[in-house]
Formats: structure tokens, C-alpha cells, sequence
């Protein structure tokens, strides 16, 4: 999923999504509070009707960004209190049962459970004591969420012990939710240790409800996070990184700044068919970069996600046609000779 | 002409241009001089070829920027020394022969001869002693000129005087050019006087030739240029209006940041049928600025281009239907009207 933080997947036009061949976006529930608000937007038929955006939209529960803000939070077990990252100084309390609310007027497909994620390393007790709050207030969300029709998934966590995150995996199954996020990974952890966590919890879902790895994560996270059982991921790698100029392409990364791409007059990623590779060379790319251009975020945008999406339909192809082992191995190889 | 200072139109595609009906864009050959390098453009094409635009391009000659620098640049009757704005230490020498080279590299279908432009207010003596200077330089742009098949373009200059004006006319129409611009205006003179000026110089330029008057301007000026036989203008007016959220519609300007279209359903210019016109509302582009969102500028950008683009659209209607003076009347009723 594309992140589109304020109702925008940033520098692109609802167009430009569907021509990437986007299926569903991410929108962040905090932001969209804050500015211009959720009553606001209810207005105009939720994100949907806002943004012009006509297929799925998942919201966030607006916790990641509540619990990120650290010294300008206060957790009680009936919600948390926080000072606006935009107004400076205005004062908001969000309860479960509002995060859900607020994500109902944002007519959000998929909502959310509001949870805690907790910072890494953390104490076992810490991370407990937030767990059994996460599992409180998700219980909370199933309770408060309305016939709307739209979806509300709940959010493992647990942080970095098995035990825990087993035990959130099968406490949220019993509350019942249509879908299942792992959430409180690739925090600063090790990729093995994230890994395990995965693997630690996924035999614990459902295998009839998606599955969804929140945060995450780089192609080749991607890849594994599928070999070991995930259907959905959101990140603002491919997104952030094609702002810096650093794009994913079929044989590694590319730094566009770079001077060896100067009189470069090849396309991004020769593997690539999105506008950006159909069009320009590799010496316009960098020309706008370094000259400050608008025009070169929305082209590595463009680039970045076709990318992200090609390879998740490669994946989804390669499972169909019952060879995502063969498909993983080879890619894998693959990104290894291109980065070395 | 929409103004591509750096080989784009500043947030468009060439796809985006195509969509809204640019046929020639304006670009700039000091800035693309320094950056990327002419000689790099000429590698890929010209600047055709770099953004991969087929339509056709215009360049200046540089001869504004250089003029612009001020303190940075020295005239002799040779050329002119000036330091970059960019490497702020690196010195460069453009002749008038250069400057043709320049653009012979960028392979600009229409060339602009490289010209002294002169600051507001300027005695009548440096009025002169600078036109005198233009024109020679005029002429070794014409002699200096390749048999490419790109236009040559000469620049009248001559302050705010209106013998000069006239004078200077002459003398290029003597010279012998494809085309002639006027130069030096808007320039912190009274409306009145600039008309007054195109009106002194317009009798003496060729009908046979397109006449293009640089830098120019409001949706007004447009209007009475063409009034006063001009054919071509450029500006950087609708797209930096855009991207600081200032819109020109057919009821007047709109500042989108108003606290007036938070929640305001409708388009931005019900008359118009652009992209950003046909799709978002006043609220969802508001929100776009307010947030500090990438696709605001583009969204803005497309909408502003096609007002200019539309309303040119409109006057060339006008004067094919033998109806111009009445098309300017009721335009001018009603924008005092909107404006009111």
C-alpha cells in the first residue's frame, strides 16, 4: 500500500495511482484529525470523496503516531492525552472508541484497532503491561465499531518475545476481527529477529483473513514477509526514498545524484515500463534532482512505487502459478550479485 | 508561452503540457548554460529531446538574467563577465556570438538575440548609449547565426522612450530578423506607459512577422497586447502565482489559503475544464496548501497554465470570427465586475 499520509500519496494525482496500478492506499488517521479533520471529510464522503480516490483506503488507528510523539503524551488506561505536532499547543484525548469514530468518518475500507507500540528495546514487564492495555482498548474497538460495512483489523504486538506475541496473536483471533496486523516490528530490531517474530506469529491467524505486516519494508522484506505468510504491507520507503532521489530498480539501488549518471542516457530501470522509465533518461532524472525540481519527486514517486507494485503482482503471479519458492531464490540471488 | 526555466515547466510533464494544450514553452538559456551545460543538452537532443518535448521551444538569449545579476557582471562592448549564481565563484564571458552558439546547442526552434536590458527609471543618455550596444550586438547575432533551420529573434529595446522605441525598431527591421520581441517593459512602469511603448513600436515591425512581448504579464495585459498586435507572450505569472496558491479563474483571483473554502464544495473555476477544475474541490486543494502537499503546486500549476492557455484559445477565436474589440470589451466588464 502506497502511504498517503494526508490524503495525498505525496506528489502524486489520483491518476497517477490508478496508472501504477495502486489497489489500495494508506491514509494516517492522526494527520488526518489534526488537519483538516475527520468531521471535515465526513463532509465530503470521507478520504474517498475528499481525495478524489475511488478504490480501498485503509487508515491507520493514529497510535504509532500518538505513542511517537513520546513527551508530549500521557497514556492512562482510558486513552491517551496529546499536544498537536501542528498547533503546538492544543490538547487532544483519544480513547479507543473515538479512534474508531474518527476512522468511521474518514470512511476508511479497512480501520484499525487503537494500540500501543511500544519502543524497542523494552523490558518483558513493559511490554506485558502494555500488551494486556493494547488488548483492553482493542476489544474496545470491536465493541464501539458500527454496521458501517467497513472492515476493522486488530494489531499484534507483543514487541521482541514469542511468548507474548503468540498470546496477542490468539487473544485478538478470540475477539474476532476481520483482519490481522503485526504491528511493533522493524523498530531497530535485527532482520532475523524480526523475522522471527513473524514466523512466531503467523501460524497463529486465521488463514481465511489477511494478514498484514505494518511498516514494512524494504523488497526484499517484502519477499520474505510473503514466504512467511504476510498478504499486505505500507511503507514510506519507496515513497521517502524517491524524494531523496534513491531509487529501487531491477539491479539495486540507484543514487540519481550521482555523477556517474551525468551524460546517462538510459532509462532508470530498462526492466521498468512506468512513465518515468518509458520517457526520460537517467541525465534528466539527475539534472532535475540537482536543480531542485518539483517535477523530479513526482517522476521517482512514480518509479518507485511501479516498482514496489511490479514486484508484489510478480509475487502474487509466481504463487498462483505455484512457484514463489523458485521465484524468491532467484530473486534473492538476483539482489545479491546487483549489490555487491 | 508557459516559462520552462530549467527544462521543465516547473511540477509538469510534458504530458501534463500536452494535456492542457502548451504548443511552445519558454526556456532558459542562462540557467541551463550553467546547469546542466549546453553541450550536455546538445548530446541529448536539445531540450527537445532532454524533457522529451516535441513541441516547439523558444529560448532568451540570457541577456535578462546576465543584466539581473547586477553587481556580479561586467559590460564591455565585447560581451559581458559575469559570475554564476549557482558555484557563486565560477566567472563566465558570453558574446553575442556565444549566446547564439548557446542556443544553437539547445536547439531552440526560435533564438533570441542577445540584448542589454536596461533598469527602470534610465536617463535618456544610458537609455541610448545601452540600445546602441544591443544593436550591434543584434547584428553579430544575425551574422553569427548557423544555417540550422532555427529562428532568430531581435530584441527592441530603448527604455521608456519612445523615439528609442521607434529607432530601435528600425533598426532591427533594417538588420533583418524572423521574428521581433519586445524587450525592457514591465518593469516597474506604470501600465499606461508600457502600453504606451508597444503602441510606439508595433507600427514599425513587419505584420508579416510574429511579434512577441516579453515577460508579459496579467490576464489584462494579454488582452491589450494583443490589442496593440502582439502575437507572443511568456511570463512567469500563472505558474509562480500557482504554487503560492494564487489562482486567476474567470471570476477573478482566488487565494485557496482563505479561511473562505475550507469546506467550499465547488471547483475551483466552474468554467473551467482542466484536470484540477474537472476533479477536486476548493476544500481538498486548500488542504493541499495548508499541508504543505507536493501535488498542490502541480494541481495549481495545471489549473493557472490553463486559464492563460484557454484565454489566449478564446482571442485567437475572437479575431478568426472577426470579433476581438467586442471579446476584449466584455472581457474587461467582467473582470472589473469579479474584481470589484
Amino acid at each position: 500500500m502506497p502511504v498517503g499520509t494526508q490524503a495525498t500519496v505525496k506528489t502524486l494525482s489520483p491518476a497517477d495511482l490508478r496508472e501504477i496500478g495502486a489497489e489500495i492506499i494508506l491514509s494516517n488517521t492522526y494527520h488526518l484529525f489534526l488537519r483538516p479533520g475527520h468531521e471535515l471529510i465526513r463532509e465530503f464522503g470521507g478520504v474517498h470523496g475528499f481525495m478524489q480516490w475511488d478504490r480501498p483506503v485503509l487508515t491507520d488507528s493514529g497510535g504509532f503516531q500518538v505513542f511517537s510523539l513520546a513527551e508530549l503524551r500521557k497514556v492512562t488506561d482510558e486513552g491517551v492525552t496529546f499536544q498537536s505536532h501542528i498547533d503546538g499547543g492544543a490538547k487532544h484525548f483519544i480513547t479507543p472508541e473515538y479512534a474508531v469514530e474518527i476512522q468511521e468518518a474518514l470512511g476508511a475500507d479497512i480501520m484499525m484497532a487503537f494500540d500501543e507500540c511500544i519502543p524497542y528495546p523494552a523490558t518483558k514487564d513493559y511490554a506485558l503491561e502494555s500488551l494486556e492495555r493494547t488488548h483492553r482498548w482493542a476489544k474496545r474497538c470491536r465493541d464501539a465499531k458500527k454496521e458501517t460495512g467497513q472492515a476493522l483489523f486488530g494489531i499484534v504486538q507483543g514487541g521482541m518475545y514469542a511468548d507474548l506475541r503468540e498470546r496477542s496473536a490468539r487473544t485478538l483471533v478470540d475477539f474476532g476481527f476481520d483482519g490481522y496486523a503485526i504491528g511493533g516490528l522493524s523498530v531497530g530490531e535485527t532482520k532475523p529477529l524480526m523475522y522471527e517474530m513473524i514466523e512466531k506469529t503467523v501460524p497463529h491467524l486465521p488463514v481465511d483473513r489477511p494478514r498484514y505486516l505494518m511498516g514494512v519494508g524494504t523488497p526484499e522484506d517484502l519477499v520474505e514477509g510473503v514466504d512467511r505468510g504476510i498478504d499486505m504491507f505500507d511503507c514510506v520507503m519507496p515513497t521517502r526514498n524517491a524524494r531523496n532521489g534513491t531509487f529501487f530498480t531491477s539491479f539495486g539501488k540507484v543514487s540519481i545524484r550521482n555523477s556517474r549518471y551525468e551524460r546517462d542516457h538510459g532509462p532508470l530501470d530498462p526492466a521498468c515500463g512506468c512513465y518515468t522509465c518509458r520517457t526520460f533518461s537517467r541525465a534528466y532524472l539527475r539534472h532535475l534532482f540537482n536543480a531542485g525540481e518539483v517535477l523530479a519527486l513526482r517522476l521517482g514517486t512514480i518509479h518507485n512505487l511501479s516498482f514496489y507494485l511490479d514486484l508484489m503482482r510478480e509475487i502474487r503471479k509466481s504463487i498462483d502459478e505455484d512457484r514463489f519458492k523458485e521465484f524468491k531464490k532467484k530473486f534473492l540471488e538476483k539482489r545479491e550479485t546487483a549489490e555487491s
